[in-house]
């Protein structure tokens, strides 16, 4: 998907919204084991009820990798089902030398179908670029995350005061431009999310870190937004977790999903 | 494998060989492809040319990933053909919130049984210490690796001169003691490795870049051992692919092996 289908997607659903597809299987209401493949049901329940709110879809490799060959068969059924109206992004984070991070970027672009991965700074230009050779595919570095881990590392600064991070924007922002290139910011921290606007006024940021883990959505917007919105908002256990009664489990997930979208529309109407 | 184990092994085949299962169907002799499961078949000859050398093997997961579900099949039966006296690595770079991390590391030593795993320190605490709560399990963070891309972040320093590197060892070494933590040091980065054991003098290190990265074994040695040796040298492409005849790839691949054992042993006598 290209930046400026991306955008229109935006502008025209009034939502920069992506749902996490994290099928916790202890957490699966019980009645999707009645079916003989329980993640990709609850999965394609998530999409239906929720693909009308939201512009992106963002599985968690973890929970599927988690349950063997069966999760692979149910992360290629899921992405099958992803509108291609919806940005689908294999969180991932991946990152390693360039001949094996080239072939991670196959594994995700090709034999898997989506528009984005997410990877992992540390290793560097080298881990990270076989990723940029994709046309209309995307890269989601992280740059500041949403857990309490981050001050470890990401804060480490320079003579100067500046941060791990920050230099992790600027420097990357060199190796992609904002229509292949995004990067990771919590909503968490939401009060840096100024400082790293000026440093990348341009590139997407997805945000995970709204509902469960407290992110607060209208500061991220005031704080995160650029001329083209410019965010994806993820919620994952907020939405996907929502229903219970296979009866309602869809009006309920969609509503869920829905409070959200309405919040948004409100901020891009007053923005 | 506990540390003990491990450091018996090293002291009885007098190597700290590691060997890389990185198996590159773009590399592959043909001969294999008459096999019905060429992957594992290489695999199966590699360890059986390799054993009586090395102590430790490390399959990269991305070449498994590549392959889809084949790939992992190919991947557990591997891991069922390494011997137990041998330390079995998964190297994945994994690393994300604490949730998600618990996960990959119920799918690293539980579904699969590897006795280490490899992780991204980006993330800090919460997105390693999941990993250090199984029982004679490892993490193996990466530290200071062997691409050129670490000189990107790894070498950003503080207002002390202290690198972003040298803080991650010094920081994790609280979160793990050496048996049950080790950390990635490049063998391109050999001298660092004398900085390196200052501040983790006990910890073992896996250090890749050996053969067709060009990193120097005995620089490694000479500055990265310590009074356990401490060490697992990687090599991979060096040796698994040193034999391209079906008649002679046994002894090709046993001979690349032993040519490096029989190094091993000359420094381990003259320390």
């Amino acid at each position: 998907m290209t930046r400026k289908e991306l955008v229109d997607q935006i502008g025209k659903k009034q939502s920069f919204l992506c749902v996490g597809l994290d099928p916790d299987l202890s957490r699966l209401p019980k009645f999707f084991f009645d079916y003989p493949d329980p993640v990709f049901e609850f999965n394609k329940r998530i999409i239906d009820a929720t693909k009308e709110y939201c512009v992106a879809y963002k599985p968690n490799v973890a929970f599927y990798e988690a349950l063997g060959t069966g999760g692979w068969q149910a992360l290629a059924k899921t992405l099958d089902y992803i509108p291609d109206t919806h940005f689908s992004i294999a969180d991932a984070k991946r990152g390693d030398i360039g001949n094996t991070s080239r072939l991670y970027a196959t594994t995700f672009f090709e034999t898997f179908n989506f528009d984005a991965v997410t990877i992992a700074p540390y290793m560097g230009a080298d881990s990270v670029k076989p990723f940029l050779e994709f046309k209309d595919k995307w890269v989601i570095l992280l740059g500041l995350t949403s857990n309490v881990g981050s001050i470890d590392f990401q804060f480490f600064q320079n003579k100067d005061g500046r941060r791990l991070y920050e230099q992790v924007f600027e420097t990357a922002a060199q190796w992609g431009g904002p229509d292949q290139l995004m990067f990771v910011a919590g909503a968490t921290q939401a009060d840096h999310l100024e400082q790293i606007r000026k440093i990348v006024p341009d590139h997407f940021l997805l945000v995970p870190g709204i509902g469960s883990q407290g992110g607060d959505l209208e500061a991220v917007f005031r704080n995160g937004r650029n001329k083209d919105v410019g965010l994806l908002v993820n919620a994952s256990r907020s939405i996907i977790f929502a229903g219970e009664e296979e009866e309602t489990f869809n009006e309920d997930v969609a509503a869920a999903a829905q409070n959200l979208q309405l919040q948004m529309q409100g901020f891009m109407s007053f923005a």
